[in-house]
């Protein structure tokens, strides 16, 4: 099953992804539901982010060869020898299709990282790994929009990631993939610039599920972004899309921001 | 003005702080409210975290004196030169009175640090340092409860300042306080421990509310804690206050998880 939200009426609904339509719902998958009788084509519909998630966690690195890319590249780090999970902001997030806009005195590399992204559906503590994997909702994507300049010069990672329109996640929640068996395919206009098993991780997401859950209540809606095996050049004036197989496809168009 | 959230009928309200009772409201202070008529006393009442923050920022070091505690403590520090800002999760929010549950394997110091919060009331991107001051809606007070062992072996501060409970927040949103002007009180079981002038900071709240601003569109209800000049320990079956004259008194006790 697929879930998107999506604008209708001045408002945002969830919405079923059924026979290339929207069928919009009355409540949220993450609670009670109703099917409404409206429908959308899908084609032209706008898919917001599919959930705004009450606490955004992000996996730094989590996979054994972007770990070395990024050491080289960005700041060294150590292979991580146990999961530990940070944050993004949900003022971040856009949707499939919206414009990652590149600030004007944003100079050097300014790269995607395409992330399998996990949706808990129920609250969740202390838990086991069998009640880590049904607390899985689905799975959608995500990218992690870097500005290395910024990643190296400043203290934090307020806005080499977290700048408005920095985080695309979509286009919708599929509940029944297997993304540790899938690929994750990167694409510039549609040309390929990179591709590696999605599940090659060092630590999985149920790890990270019980690893979390041991201090902190995961709550339904909350999102965990798995980490990157690819960190490529986002231009301005092109489209980065990434594939999850079994999932679906997220594509951003790259713009500048105006000088202000 | 003072506002509050408690709970009333199995429900989440908000509710104005008015001659010692809640004056419950339909709706929100950060879009349209009307008084209801139910009232109930101040004493007692559940004084839930006075907002729940889309976006949950905090200042790591903005002050003189913690940052050189905190580099000879914790971990090296220079002095920020520049205001950059850090996250929380709103999932380790608590409210006045709540309980902070130590974890069970949780050892080193365990501290308070006593912050002024800032609560923006509108929409806010680019903005002038006069826009900075109209964005505030109030004032409120935090404790960045933090686990220094963790905090200074983790690759993130995931547990070490975001583990259940370790964010109280309240008592409630004071409109027309003055904070720069004001002092900050930290107690344990009633007895000063500390004090500060809640204006002697590095950076003040507009000065961070222009910079996060430049690149991410601030939103009504998100918060901003302001950082701290007193590091204070957490003894389990005490309880820690902290006052900022004009705005309030947070208080929590302590105790500890049963072990796992």
């Amino acid at each position: 099953m697929r879930w998107a939200r999506t604008r209708y009426g001045g408002h945002t609904a969830f919405a079923i992804v059924e026979d290339e339509e929207l069928v919009l719902v009355h409540g949220s998958p993450f609670g009670e539901y109703q099917r409404s009788a409206t429908r959308l084509p899908l084609a032209g519909a706008a898919l917001l982010p599919p959930v705004i998630p009450p606490t955004f966690y992000a996996v730094g690195f989590n996979y054994v060869a972007h770990n070395a890319e990024a050491s080289a590249r960005v700041s060294s780090v150590a292979i991580p020898k146990r999961p530990e999970v940070g944050y993004r902001a949900q003022s971040a997030l856009i949707g499939h299709g919206e414009a990652v806009v590149k600030p004007a005195d944003c100079t050097g590399p300014f790269e995607a990282e395409a992330e399998l992204v996990a949706v808990i559906g129920r609250d969740v503590r202390r838990c086991s790994r069998d009640e880590a994997q049904a607390s899985v909702f689905g799975w959608t994507i995500g990218n992690d929009v870097s500005a290395r300049t910024w990643q190296r010069a400043d203290r934090t990672l307020w806005r080499a990631k977290n700048s408005d329109t920095f985080k695309p996640m979509g286009p919708w929640i599929e509940t029944d993939a297997d993304p540790l068996g899938a690929t994750t395919t990167v694409t510039l206009d549609g040309d390929k610039l990179a591709e590696f098993p999605t599940g090659g991780m060092l630590f999985d997401p149920y790890d990270y599920i019980c690893a979390i859950s041991r201090y902190i209540t995961l709550r339904a809606g909350d999102v965990i972004w798995m980490g990157t095996d690819a960190m490529v050049e986002m231009p301005v004036g092109h489209t980065l899309g990434i594939e999850i197989t079994g999932i679906g496809s997220l594509a951003n168009p790259v713009t500048e921001e105006s000088a202000p």
